[in-house]
């Protein structure tokens, strides 16, 4: 693995961030061809990340949310969102942020994820995992222990994909990287998702494994990210937890016919 | 009505949200009675709001989350949510806030509902609705304009209590308080909720009716905050939107046996 220096991509996230939150609360958003929102901040982190990034890594590949595409054939290759939870961001609310993840032949082996609102920053290389300078790890507690206190975060669509047989809470939050995080941190037990790209998961995915996290299919097949590297969606629910949680929590969730 | 000064009113929700500020993220809850967990912030942000009413408005009553509750009889009372959202704010999520309503007779005549992470200011005085100095309303476009990227504020345990047939999304974010002012500032379409008391309602009830919005039973009653002066929750589901809105959705949502 190649050395990242992880401050400087704290910093990278941070200017970011300044450019969202002076445009937050009035971004006016445009559609994308899938129907999804664009806002000028969008554009603007992308651009600025893309800068550092080539101007620093010259050799690697990078891929984005907002069009970035190029030498995805490199061993390391970058996935950008440069705002996870854009239409939350279009809303006013606050959960978004910009997440950064590193492929290292397709794997994510490095991530960050930084919520300017909350001044929270994930980030993980390989096996260790954190939250600011705290060391982080999901909750590993068995299914005769989840109470009505715990939460799920779960996708916008769940209303109408998925039935969730669940003791605790459910919270739609509007960021899939978020939901990771959270999860990562300990403080959702679990997270689901219907729809996901490389962008979207990449930065996160490093933070939870590192966390002691996996992500599987309903079907509890591991989630291989390596097919979703050409920009496609993943359309199907993929949970995320403890390795122990995710297997309890498969017989709590069905898809919708 | 009796004149309330607005901007004393902010100045108190602010020097509330500096208390949370400081111990959000490291603040550890303990469980009520019922469960519900409640913070060190709860508590002080109670005694300082009830201390400056109590010197201003020393003829008015006042009940909050936090136990206060005394001169219920009088005309005016005050209805406080320290922090709305106390799950949230221990869970390091970012939506909860200080809630301020002003019953008249029962009746929500003043609201105000600050949201420090965001510095979102929410207040209505009569048929007035504000978020900082920008005039609200909510969203009153007819159930054929619906699409996919509007969106519905959903409470934490809809997976269990609802049915929830909506085009749009579905957003779960831990504050009752917060999902109402979404609908009155035209962001989210409608919110539900399932679960009620008069310290997260007043406030926002009252920002919400100034912005052209309503409360309803799932049956179509309008809400009448009323016989919650005492304490009690309300269990049952409840609509907020534009009249035309809880019409509609009405038909959309039904009570889980």
């Amino acid at each position: 693995m190649i050395d990242i220096d992880i401050e400087e991509l704290c910093a990278w996230a941070r200017e970011s961030g300044d450019i969202a939150l002076r445009l937050f609360s009035h971004a006016r958003a445009r559609r994308k061809a899938d129907n999804s929102p664009v806002t000028e901040a969008d554009v603007a982190i992308e651009r600025l990340l893309v800068e550092r990034i080539t101007a620093r890594y010259p050799d690697h590949g990078i891929i984005g949310e907002e069009q970035t595409q190029f030498d995805m054939t490199k061993e390391y290759v970058w996935a950008l969102d440069p705002i996870d939870g854009t239409a939350s961001f279009v809303a006013g609310l606050p959960v978004w942020g910009i997440s950064i993840g590193l492929l290292h032949r397709g794997i994510p082996s490095m991530g960050l994820f930084y919520m300017p609102l909350t001044n929270d920053c994930y980030w993980a290389i390989e096996d260790r995992a954190f939250l600011g300078h705290q060391p982080i790890c999901v909750d590993t507690k068995p299914e005769q222990e989840w109470h009505s206190e715990d939460w799920l975060a779960i996708p916008s669509d769940a209303h109408r994909r998925l039935e969730i047989d669940f003791i605790g809470k459910t919270r739609s939050l509007g960021s899939a990287a978020a939901a990771i995080c959270y999860v990562a941190r300990g403080s959702a037990l679990g997270a689901v998702l219907t729809y996901a790209t490389i962008w979207d998961l990449a930065g996160g995915l490093a933070i939870l494994k590192a966390a002691g996290g996996v992500g599987v299919t309903l079907a509890g097949q591991p989630l291989d990210p390596r097919p979703l590297i050409d920009g496609r969606a993943l359309r199907e629910p993929l949970l995320f937890g403890a390795p122990g949680t995710v297997d309890s929590l498969r017989r709590h969730i069905r898809a919708r016919c």
